[in-house]
């Protein structure tokens, strides 16, 4: 099983130490049947934990929401941003006059959120840090990083559409939440790296893409 | 100092240990003198610890590329995006089908990248990871994504041609690699939540912001 998922034994051994994956069902005294959907399973907490960045806390949390039926689709979402930001405890708050404009980037765009969401802190941390090297982000980077935010969101609710029960839509919106950011990360060192080059050229490299 | 920085004593300690910060200058047998240098240091650390999510090592190796004179402003990028790529050694590689899905939509927005760019595993190992819900990015998705990175990339390139000092170019190419991918995550979380509430109606909640 953890061969056909791609994973050591010994990684399969500790998400069932951790909780995160079901034991699988007793076929025979030496034997244990694992499913395809343990597979699956198994290659879905790697990429929260690895890809994604989760705590098995987290992890535990977010797969819970997945799962289950309980959660109304509207929760869904928050289940999963509560879970990834609680995944960074030791974060520091950021500070009010950030926290307003980030606030105020958002209604600019007409966005209607809740105060309590956690992209709200995520964000002003990030501005925080970038005032520590003097970079003061103005109105214009803070609103083209919002259009960024609104393009992939748009993105993630056509998927979201597209999913024909109401399980699947839970599950995407909480495995989306947390690995559409390493796919945005993952894009934007493409982009940088194109954009970059046209204004400080380098040498030309082996293995160059053109 | 710790205090000006609004971070413990024991986190300048431990940031002295591990070489990230240099020790201030003994003014008096038993008093050291930092400086504002000192303590804009001490929250850039903690920025790339805490919002960034760095590893020790690729932190230092950050601030070591963003102080140097010596890295070329085409390469500064590229230190920031390896450092980060490293601080996750424990991930698999993603399928190879995948990474040629990333380059292709990557190209098919006319990006020039070289093919050892980082991030086209950062972003294949996302798609893996959807496919495992069963969720299977079509064209349109990882174009959305590609056209939010552009954006970001695009406003990254402005703030960056705006600095008046090869330092401070370099600097931001290496602090804004890192601190950007938050400030786009913090942002989406917001922009989740505007377009989901409007197809996914839950009931009114205390605090909300219209």
């Amino acid at each position: 099983m953890a061969r056909r998922a791609g994973v050591p034994l010994s990684a399969v051994k500790y998400y069932q130490r951790e909780g995160l994956l079901p034991e699988g069902v007793r076929s025979a005294p030496n034997q244990v049947a694992y499913g395809d959907e343990h597979v699956q399973r198994v290659r879905l907490i790697r990429a929260l934990l690895e890809t994604g960045g989760l705590s098995i806390a987290a992890a535990k949390e977010v797969i819970a929401a997945a799962d289950s039926r309980e959660t109304p689709l509207a929760e869904a979402f928050g289940v999963a941003q509560h879970a990834m930001a609680a995944s960074r405890t030791t974060e520091s708050a950021p500070s009010a006059a950030t926290r307003d404009r980030i606030l105020a980037a958002a209604r600019a765009r007409g966005w209607q959120m809740t105060v309590d969401n956690p992209g709200v802190d995520t964000a002003a941390r990030a501005v925080d840090g970038l005032r520590t090297i003097g970079f003061d982000a103005p109105e214009g980077y803070l609103d083209a990083y919002a259009v960024a935010a609104e393009t992939a969101a748009a993105a993630d609710l056509r998927a979201l559409t597209g999913r024909n029960s109401a399980d699947g839509i839970a599950e995407l919106m909480v495995v989306g939440s947390v690995l559409g950011d390493p796919l945005f990360a993952g894009l934007r060192r493409l982009a940088q790296q194109s954009a970059t080059r046209e204004f400080f050229p380098a040498r030309k490299k082996e293995g160059e893409s053109t």
